[in-house]
């Protein structure tokens, strides 16, 4: 092997598909300039019917730039059951928010778990979230209308020890952005457009 | 008309295509028995490979029992652009978030505007989110993982004053669940199951 094929080597490693060497070539990069790490994500959506709903998602900022890498956008519709007024159009949304947290805490466990070397051999959540719908509809103040707790159950297997993956689940439960964003008070502001 | 005639056609009197009727029994049974409003959300999530993973979303519990409405499960997909570490092979967790706060925000809205009795004529937002990335990546501990702030321009055209429109807009805010999982903090409790 020539010096030249170990670097295209070493280039194209991968740990729990990640391209290793791609993930320390963008810390380094934030690191030596913070303004790349700022990142905005955005969704359009238009009311259809009732309950229904679509959403378009396809550009966003990042890395200092418009990312341009999505040739059309990403299109998913929010529906409801008939015991919610609807026709099971799609998933609703509080579900859409149990498949964001447990997309999140996932892609978080196996980014930090190939920063430690940790192979995993395969990792699996169930999600459950009790929502009182009085809060919803407005039937007594004191209900809050969102979820009361959310718990997932994680199942994993990888090459470490049990206690390196409880120390990595509660390092990725801590780094998880949507896990974030459920744990603490993110403010949400509305404004209506004058048309 | 009948008087026969007279309840079916009240019956299948609808406003923002929701069932007016169906709406009003279901807020009596809510009132006559609270544990009717008592529901539980599920997913079931399988990581594919680094920043890929998939969930599964079918049955709930609501309205006093399992729900069977659904022929087949919904599927999605979460990915990552190549910026994070993917190939696009799906929206990311935090645009899914996204999506599922913009349906969520918009069905209330037009749940609350049908039972005021303003008909919605066109209804869309727009949503944008900050993230700093170094929260993720665990670069600097004094940055929040999560979103900083969600803003969301509604544009929307209804049968009323502007006046009650941003009455409406001010209470569905507040009676979304899904924005007031992230408006408020609300525990995530995982628990990594012993393979």
């Amino acid at each position: 092997m020539t010096a030249q094929q170990a670097v295209a080597h070493k280039a194209t490693t991968y740990i729990n598909g990640l391209n290793v060497q791609a993930a320390a070539d963008t810390i380094a990069a934030l690191k030596a300039d913070k303004s790349l790490a700022m990142f905005q994500f955005r969704a359009r959506n238009t009311w259809v019917n009732g309950g229904e709903n679509r959403s378009t998602i396809r550009e966003f900022y990042g890395a200092g730039q418009e990312d341009a890498s999505r040739a059309k956008p990403f299109e998913f519709t929010n529906g409801e059951p008939p015991v919610l007024l609807g026709n099971n159009e799609g998933a609703n949304p509080v579900e859409f928010l149990l498949h964001a947290l447990a997309g999140c805490v996932t892609t978080t466990f196996v980014l930090h778990a190939m920063a430690r070397g940790i192979t995993i051999r395969g990792l699996s959540t169930e999600l459950k979230g009790n929502i009182d719908l009085r809060g919803l509809l407005g039937l007594d103040d004191g209900v809050s209308p969102g979820y009361e707790q959310i718990d997932i159950q994680m199942h994993v297997t990888a090459d470490c020890s049990d206690e390196e993956l409880d120390d990595l689940l509660a390092y990725a439960q801590q780094h998880s952005p949507v896990c974030s964003t459920v744990c603490r008070p993110v403010p949400v502001v509305i404004t209506r457009a004058e048309s």
